[in-house]
């Protein structure tokens, strides 16, 4: 039985509940963050403990918190779950509002799942559905996936794994995932602006740039299909090579050596990472 | 001590909780209504009972409810709480998806609240402060409110009672309530498109179309600042008058009398309607 945290208590995670008058529930107010351990490892913890106040911050919960209480409390219930390779997720909620629409006393909540990389997908690369959006507050971990979940429906409709959203022909980013693409040169390309700055997607760019050209910019649909490689980067995908784009494939249609040289020396950098 | 309702179950609302795998607290993912009841009797039951289907239908969230179930539900809770004025909030979630993303069996909760119009603010009249934004999915009641509650601040610093979105100059509505002008002429204008679609916005234009022109069509910043009259609708505040925007005063600076003449048309219809 798996074991979850809710504010300072350690308990079944069945058991592990919000009331309703939480604003998360009553209006998706809320932040997150979610890294995964390695043989017990967590992996960039302190980046994604850096972005978790840094959401908070950003839609103005307090977190009552220190850094070190946080870890603690994640490291009780790594010994409790006894979980090697898992996802952590730690929420923070807008807390119970009397009135239903004030932010009152944050909720924290920390729950642990088995997580493990898809190498399927990693070896024939995945297509992509473009659609328009662009996600509110982009630079908090926000709980707002209205679009996301909505879109599920739409994703198996295109025959894609995931959807791509862009503004105006302009890309963002994917709903849990950052973008990339490798131009012809071939340079290192991925959007700057209103998007989250992944902690893979950070880690990728300085690989990158010891061998590639790197640039952060305006990537545009038009873009894409010129590209020769593309690829998205996050926590439970590391690199995931994408070959396809509504339809239309992208370079050769296989994933692409320049994702594939970064793919490797990314697991190599983890590997370290936890050793 | 009130009571509330989770699924099917009744019990004190101090005890209606969702487990923390649930869509809402996940993904910020659920719909829901909020309807008035006074002196025991809802009011525009019908109407809120068809928006809350459509938002769930909107949403792709199956209701397996029948609307006599959750009228029964409804009323079994009213007959508990023995609260004649008051607010009734039927909320539709995403479930508790095992994968933390993926829509599963919603969970329904049906809360009571007191709740009374504020007189003095009808009296008066409410600043709006202005901001670009559109809600996502606008047809539907979501529950995604993050900009709302993250503008509070924004509409304190503007000494405003509320916030006005608009994208490009063409306003749409407010956070919780839907927004109309009264020209020179004078006809009564409201937004037409991407817009909620409020209960007493409904009420209110069939009123206007009595004695006034009405026109259901785009909206600018500019029609506003040229406008005799401005005001909300919406289930907790009926008809309240806005007398300034963005630190400007509109016509008088007072609440118009066309406005006072639809607000006390529509207080009338309401006592007709609970009588």
């Amino acid at each position: 039985m798996l074991y979850a945290i809710v504010n300072h208590t350690l308990l079944p995670a069945e058991e592990a509940t919000l009331r309703v008058q939480d604003l998360s529930i009553q209006r998706g107010y809320g932040v997150f963050d979610f890294f995964k351990t390695i043989q017990g490892k967590p992996v960039f913890l302190e980046d994604h403990l850096d972005r978790f106040y840094q959401s908070a911050s950003l839609l103005q919960l307090p977190v009552s918190y220190s850094r070190q209480a946080l870890k603690q409390l994640i490291f009780q219930l790594m010994e409790r779950n006894q979980l090697p390779d898992s996802g952590i997720r730690i929420t923070l909620t807008g807390g119970y509002a009397a009135d239903g629409f004030t932010i009152a006393t944050p909720n924290l909540i920390i729950t642990q799942q088995p997580v493990s990389i898809d190498r399927q997908l990693q070896a024939t690369g995945i297509h992509l559905a473009t659609y328009p959006h662009q996600r509110q507050l982009p630079a908090a971990k926000s709980i707002d996936y209205l679009m996301a979940i909505w879109l599920q429906g739409f994703v198996q409709q295109q025959e894609a794994q995931d959807v791509l959203y862009h503004q105006d022909g302009r890309v963002t980013e994917c709903p849990r995932s950052n973008f990339f693409i490798v131009t012809q040169d071939p340079k290192v390309v991925t959007p700057s602006h209103r998007i989250l700055q992944g902690v893979i997607r950070k880690q990728v760019l300085q690989l990158a740039e010891e061998q590639y050209v790197v640039e952060e910019r305006e990537v545009t649909l038009d873009d894409i299909y010129k590209a020769r490689e593309a690829f998205v980067t996050s926590t439970t995908k590391n690199i995931l090579p994408v070959v396809r784009f509504d339809g239309q494939v992208i370079g050769t249609g296989q994933p692409g050596q320049v994702t594939k040289d970064l793919s490797d020396r990314l697991e190599q950098l983890i590997s370290n990472h936890i050793a």
